[in-house]
């Protein structure tokens, strides 16, 4: 039982922890990368003020360690859903369901545009976790499209299940596959199908599937949170980065433009305090 | 002529003139202080991410050569007025004025609690700027109600002028005074008079004087441009920082609660970014 569960591990996640913690709130960060990926992918960055020209990787250890420093807890999962029971969330992750009093979410945003016909077929052969929806497609035909390496477990998880996983990553793969998958290259253009998804086509070929899997370094908020408002694909939050449902805030990029490290920073910042202030009041 | 004026010299203003150079604008920070002295008389800041446990002088200096090392001009002097005259705006300060196309005002907020009666004085008697005003109490008796050291400046500037100066430094005082000048102890407790000031109440009783100073660390920034939009004393801003004023935005303890580095950072990295699309567009 944690009195702040904050869900993602870049520099708003980071900094709401940094914050919590140094108001003595116990405080659970909960990741499904070991450091932001995109951060750390960042050649070399100029605009966070007191850290100039810092390569992506030595400032996502640094705000990590500093996390780390002040006691919060880190665990390394995936959150596929956050639903209330009486005062308290309760997350549930790929392993894990973690109990809170309050919620932060520090989501980041999709790296990838959505695909056409991706979000009619959501639940109908669309699915963003290869491992909770994957025994659906026992014996069958799927493709994953992957935009990050976190997307190679998921697809060997697929090989062990499916038929026949074909697999699109998005990125510079370099990684090792099950001999089941078939790699195959060409972005993904379309998903459509009928009643369930039926086809995918893509820059190299048209793929029959009966379902495609996601795996981008964010999913849609109001996918994790039922009833979460949302403009546009945002978050809504007010100044104290509070959204519509009491206890639960939002920071960084997943509520919105710009997309920058220092604004995440900030946001992150105030929502803690605010969550400080929710839980003493 | 610059792209950019920033007024404030603390975390918000100097994470603006990163951003505004780094996207090549023209940028001019102006502050009456070299460094923030709210920053650097902070012993530890450990809420910062990615720099645990820094004092805040060795903060204060990383940002501001962070700043510099991008192009950023720094001009120290104290702008008293901003007006618009076409499409630019003129920053007047006591010793220069500067003409951009765009201001970002990072004043922060004035340090100690206005003083009983001073609002209903200002301009009969109460004035923020002694260099400005010091003239109208020519062979007069003035007191200076000092919150920061550059007060002295002020108060000994006085001394020349007037027949007879009241210092009533708020902080901890050790410079050294014009032998016209008369250290006041204790608090400021309420300014009055019929017309005009006519007696400043204090801790250690009470002064029969024609004008009082005040020198904070920030000043109302209503009265530094006409027509600004505040709330309980705070600029209002839009997600985008902008005030009401097409072309001024405003960022850090200036636009309110909470008063962090963090926040302060985040905002004037989009203040300036806000900034950008406006020149551009």
């Amino acid at each position: 039982m944690y009195d702040i569960a904050i869900i993602g591990g870049g520099p708003a996640g980071l900094s709401a922890a940094v914050n919590a913690c140094r108001r003595n709130k116990k405080t659970i960060l909960i990741s499904k990368e070991e450091q932001s990926s995109k951060l750390t992918q960042a050649h070399s960055i100029d605009n966070y003020l007191g850290l100039p020209e810092i390569n992506g990787a030595d400032l996502a250890r640094r705000m990590k360690e500093h996390a780390l420093g002040l006691g919060t807890v880190f665990l390394k999962d995936e959150i596929q859903s956050v639903y209330r029971d009486g005062r308290n969330f309760f997350l549930t992750g790929r392993e894990n369901t973690v109990e809170a009093a309050a919620v932060i979410l520090a989501i980041g945003i999709a790296i990838g545009k959505e695909i056409e016909g991706e979000a009619d077929f959501v639940g109908r052969g669309v699915s963003y976790c290869a491992t909770c929806d994957g025994m659906f497609f026992k014996g069958k035909t799927v493709a994953l499209i992957g935009y990050i390496p976190e997307a190679e477990r998921e697809v060997n998880f697929l090989a062990e299940i499916c038929q026949k996983v074909y697999f699109l990553p998005q990125y510079g793969f370099k990684g090792e596959l099950d001999p089941k998958v078939k790699l195959w290259k060409g972005k993904p253009l379309r998903i459509s199908g009928t009643e369930k998804v039926e086809l995918l086509k893509t820059g190299n070929g048209d793929l029959a599937v009966d379902g495609v899997f996601i795996e981008r370094a964010g999913r849609p908020a109001d996918q994790l949170i039922e009833g979460l408002e949302m403009e546009n694909g945002f978050i809504i939050t007010d100044t104290n980065q509070a959204t519509n449902i009491e206890g639960v805030f939002a920071a960084g990029d997943c509520t919105g433009r710009p997309w920058q490290i220092g604004r995440a920073v900030g946001q992150g910042q105030i929502a803690a305090l605010a969550v400080v202030n929710y839980l003493e009041t």
